[in-house]
This record gives structure tokens, sequence and C-alpha cells, in this order.
């Protein structure tokens, strides 16, 4: 399988944990947005949505491909079900998708790089004045939600689709100033307990080949 | 089982479809979003999110909820799984979650009431302008998606998730003037087959007890 990403998009970051926590090799294939890589007629004709992640493989003698992070990481899970990331218990598997979509859907899209860019070129709102004002409402939400379910991570004491998109959302909301561990100490401490895990190390933005900022060794 | 809703909101929509093609009875809640019910005491006791859709049931003696519709309909699936809305097939799942997702975090984030409430008390940005730009993009995705993989409905002949989301979008893509037929004739393909459904039809905005401009009788 071939992973066209980004080390520092969130969602290319959930499909590295799903296909680290399940043990699969990949092919890492950056394509880099801030160079516009993702507008290139190579990388277009493979995505024609231009979008990262895109997840590449054979089967069946033909190329298969697939975009969106959660469609990617569903057809893991069908395929590759152990170990499993949605629970198996109908409420806790309704909890663990909450997360993940609030996430997916009420926070990242806010965020992301071409609603960025195109507020930017459209209008005279000020970037953090957008960016706050959702990451504000998402993360105190999605507070308010671990803290009914959560064990050691937010469904529970078993990973879950929910980890998977929390952990980049922090790092996001760390890079727009809308992060403090004292108003979420729920996430905090589900961030805590993920980044003891040798799955979620080997996904993070600064560990991956096309990382800008690596941090320096100590 | 009680789903909170509104007539007109796209996601709540979604999971009346879900309901009815499962063939649950639940009891109709109105929350309307335009007079702000949403804010209201009552309605915030049982969601700190302020959010339709919301189911509400009783399960272990206990009251439970969720938010977010595809949670909603992960929940519905996963208890009460027959007749399916997640094809078996891992690249069928994968596709359908993929144009789910395209369309409830690539189109519904940025054409929703608060998203358009918020740019309009604080931005001169023009509603119409940011609406057909985030519409136009993502219907054109969606076209070239579902082409990919449609037979009867979305993903083959048999009704997915896909088609849950796609209804309701449609109806918003007309709402806000970037529908047309010809420039996406396999949605409109599909939404001519789902019409037929007797699902779709009960679940339909203007069906609904709180629907404000019903179609003239005959």
């Amino acid at each position: 399988m071939k992973l066209y990403n980004y080390w520092r998009s969130s969602s290319s970051w959930r499909v590295r944990i799903a296909l680290s926590f399940k043990g699969l090799p990949y092919t890492y294939q950056p394509v880099h947005l801030l160079k516009g890589e993702q507008f290139d007629p190579l990388f277009q004709s493979v995505s024609p949505m231009g979008m990262v992640p895109l997840l590449e493989w054979e089967e069946e003698g033909k190329i298969q491909r697939l975009s969106q992070s959660l469609a990617i990481i569903s057809y893991l899970e069908s395929k590759f079900p152990d170990p499993p990331l949605f629970p198996g218990d109908p409420l806790d598997r309704g909890r663990a998708v909450q997360i993940a979509e609030s996430i997916n859907s009420g926070i990242q899209p806010f965020i992301n790089r071409a609603t960025l860019a195109f507020l930017k070129t459209h209008s005279s709102l000020e970037e953090s004045e957008w960016t706050r004002h959702w990451l504000g409402l998402g993360m105190t939400s999605l507070e308010k939600m671990v803290q009914v379910c959560s064990g050691l991570y937010c469904v529970g004491d078993r990973i879950s689709l929910a980890d998977v998109c929390l952990i980049p959302q922090i790092y996001g909301a760390k890079r727009f100033g809308a992060w403090n561990p004292a108003s979420f100490p729920t996430l905090a401490r589900v961030e805590a307990n993920c980044e003891k895990l040798g799955a979620f190390r080997a996904a993070h933005a600064d560990a991956q080949p096309d990382a800008e900022s690596k941090p320096a060794r100590v």
C-alpha cells in the first residue's frame, strides 16, 4: 500500500496511526501541500480531488484508491479487523464515531489549509479570530464528550478511532494557540496515555521523512 | 427512541432516512434552529453541544444520548444491522464512507447555519460567494466519485450510507442555487432512484411535522 500524505496534515496523520496500530507496512509518498504539489498533474492524475491522504493499492489486478481519512480507516478496519479501531459494543462504537466526527466535520474543515487560503484571498477576516472561534467551540465540546466515556483512552481502556483523530487535533490546537491542558484535563490525560504507544510515536508528524522542523537531537 | 431534529437540517434528515430504512419507530422532537431553540436551557440540558440531530433512548436503565449524524447511524447499524447501510465488502464500504465523509466534512460544515451566521457577523464576505465555492468544489468531486462505483445507487445496486448523505445534500445544493442535473448526471440518476423508495419519501424535509413551506396540495 502506498500512502500519499503530508507530515503535518492531521487527516494524513490519522491514517498513519491506523496503519501503524494495525501493523501494516506502507510506502510513504510525501505531497508537499505548501509548495502546491497537490496541484501537480502527476498527483492530480491519481487523485482528481487533489487531496491527501490518499491510499493506493492493488486488488483484483487493478489499482484501487481511496481518499478521506475515515473512509480509508473504515476500509482498513474491514480488511484487517485485528486489532480493532471500532468498538464492538454499539453504544461505545457510536461514542467513538461521535468524537471522531466532531473533529473531522466539526473542527478540521475550518482550520485546514484550503479554507484558510480562501478566507485570506476573499475576506478581511483575521485568521486567528476564525480559528480560535472554531477550535474553542470544538475543543470544549470534545472535552465534555470524552469526559462521559473515557478510561485510559477516549472510549474506555481500548484505543479507538476517537484517539486516532484526537491526537493530531490536539497538535493542531497547539499550533493555532488554542490548547491549554488545564482547560482540557481529560483530553490531556488521554494524550499522555496515547503518547506512550509505539504506533502513535511512529505516526507523529515530527517523525515523518518530510517533516521540516524536526526536534533538535539531544 | 426520540430524535431531536429540524426538518431542513441535512444531518437530521440523514438520521431520519436511516431510521426509516431500518424500520425503526421514533418520536419526532422538533428543535427550531432559526428561532434559536437549540439555545433553550431545556435543550441545552440534554445536549450540551446544542446540536441536532440528537438521538435519545433508554438502555440499561439509563438515558443514553448521541449526537453527530454518522455516529448515530453507526450506532443504529451496530444495534440493528438488518437491513445494512454499510456495505460488507471492504472496498465498497470504503467507497460509501468516502462519499459520506466528502459530504459530512467536505461540504456541510461550510454551508450550515452556524458557519453562515459567524461569517455574517464577523466578515463582509458575500454568503453566496462562500457557499457556491464550497458547493461547486464539493458537488463536482462527488459526481466524479460516484461515477466510479454507482449502480442504481451510489455504491452499486444497494442503498448505503452514501445515499443517506447524498439526498439531503442535493436538496441543500438546490436551496443555494448550486444544483444543475446536467452537470451532475450520475448524482441526478441516483437521486431519482432513491426518491422511489418509501424510506426516503418518509424522511424528506418537506414531509416533516415542523416543515414550513409544505408543497401546495394538488
